[in-house]
């Protein structure tokens, strides 16, 4: 480990540009795990890759591409961050399961087994029944298992993430949401998913999106609220999954909501970020607020990327042993 | 209505070739519904088609493309069969509502919500779990009632069936499966659907596919089973899909069962139909069967296809008041 310690934020989906680069290094962060898709098909998360190649040639002193965590090194002695990819659907896979390790050849390192509504594998948090871990579910864990991609079920239903934390032989994350204890809306997560979690080397990134977020949330009453679930399943489980969604149009906000799955379509609009994060920077402000709670500084360091660091480090190479045992 | 009552196989997927058209036209039948796709995406099912339009042009003689009843008419009228397409899986609109409007313009009347497995839409009669119809899944159902595209439950699980039918406004039809009392799989429908399948001016199209009938089943057994049958739920919810699959390779069974969902391919077969149901001919030796357990020539008519026309003509048309009543 660097004396400095590493810096990550699990979760962003910014309208890339110069600027917001410019952000993620006056914030100190070694690593962003950028969302590449939500509900694209392979062949048009292929596009959004082929978009990122420009953005690494364009501004290859500021970003460069997270593969490995040893990326995260070379970022830091670099003064660049590492920039690693994760599906927030598991639209790219599409039917065909054989597509797991293709996108995991093509730097995909997260995976969200559903978003919002039923998938394939999972069910979303917004469906009124969560019916678990289907079929063709069990076979995609088993697979994102052998290759080294996280299973993410931050948009999932409760039976679902506590299945997926079961039946993964490596730990789950959920990359972006917050206690529903303090919070209840179906994209938090219950006290039983955060201790299945805790039990199994997982990892919460706690979201800064206001609507996962006590309405007009303080700086102290976000941090007061990770200093509650550290004291409920301490502090190795968390990290940070900003949601920052720096400028964006809405219409990215109605895309991620409805996709093409519905034709009833209601405006939509991204909330206000809070004043004290606005973007990367606001990681500052959380060192601030997370010692203001009494956060010694290496339960800092841990919670604002040390945590990713170690997650990351376990979590992208293959399995070390290749198949999953023999079905019954 | 002709003279001559019209007779129709709702569902077979053949390895096309001008001797399966000519057994069509030696069997007499007026129309088939051909399944067009399993699992394959939009352009692939589209491929599909464009396969079929040589199929059209070779044997013109034969065949001709079916999208409304009428094309049965002209069919009868020039002494050939009308193909109807549908597909096995919903998996040709993809995660896209706007695909269900696209493919009833290419031809397609009928869909599957499911294939054995859960889908975007619904689950499937091998899953474990059945959460029902899903969010994604009530907004293609009322599409599919506005466009005029058939809702398929044969490979769907019981709970998905029931609530596609109360949640449906038009009729819907399980294409090919016969009634679990008879013979106890998960592909075949329980008395609850089929009674409210008849109870919603729906369809059942018996399986001649020796796994949905009991073993070594002879034409009298089968005969007699669709004497029970219509005891309990009345003649006029009752025809054939035949599910017969003649000269395809293992291979295609295969294809069926395990799509690209998993990795796991032990070795399937097809099996060997009965001797009394090799090929279209088939509908003669029904005609008889049905004769000798009792069915007078108006009810044998109205099973070997006088019903599929009726649906056919109210199902393919879209909805006179072509959008649902708003959401709440």
């Amino acid at each position: 480990m660097s004396t400095k310690p590493y810096r990550i934020d699990n979760l962003q989906y910014a309208n890339w540009s110069e600027g917001i680069f410019r952000q993620m290094r006056a914030a100190g962060l070694d690593a962003v795990h950028a969302t590449l898709v939500y509900h694209e098909d392979f062949r048009a998360m292929v596009r959004r890759l082929t978009s990122w190649q420009a953005l690494f040639r364009d501004f290859h002193t500021l970003i460069m591409p997270g593969r490995s965590v040893e990326d995260i090194e070379a970022a830091r002695a670099s003064d660049r961050t590492a920039i690693f990819f994760g599906f927030q659907n598991p639209s790219p896979i599409e039917n065909d399961i054989g597509l797991v390790a293709l996108c995991h050849d093509l730097g995909c390192r997260f995976m969200q087994l559903s978003y919002n509504n039923q998938s394939l594998l999972a069910s979303g948090c917004a469906e009124d029944v969560d019916g678990g871990i289907t079929r063709m579910g069990h076979e995609v864990i088993a697979e994102m298992n052998r290759v080294g991609m996280v299973v993410d079920m931050s948009h999932a239903g409760e039976r679902s993430t506590l299945e997926a934390i079961d039946i993964s032989r490596r730990p789950v994350a959920v990359t972006h949401a917050n206690p529903a204890s303090w919070h209840a809306v179906p994209r938090n997560v219950s006290e039983d998913v955060l201790r299945a979690l805790a039990n199994n080397g997982g990892m919460l990134g706690f979201s800064l999106y206001p609507h996962h977020m006590v309405p007009q949330c303080t700086l102290e009453a976000f941090c007061t609220m990770v200093a509650r679930t550290a004291e409920r399943i301490g502090v190795a489980t968390l990290g940070i999954g900003s949601d920052l969604c720096q400028g964006q149009p809405d219409s990215v906000v109605m895309w991620m909501r409805y996709g093409h799955w519905t034709q009833h379509r209601p405006p939509a609009a991204f909330p206000p970020m809070p004043s004290w994060f606005q973007d990367s920077c606001g990681f500052h402000h959380l060192e601030s607020g997370l010692e203001a709670v009494g956060f010694n500084p290496d339960e800092r360091a841990a919670i604002l990327g040390e945590n990713w660091y170690r997650f990351y480090a376990q979590s992208f190479q293959p399995h070390p042993t290749p198949h999953p045992s023999p079905r019954p």
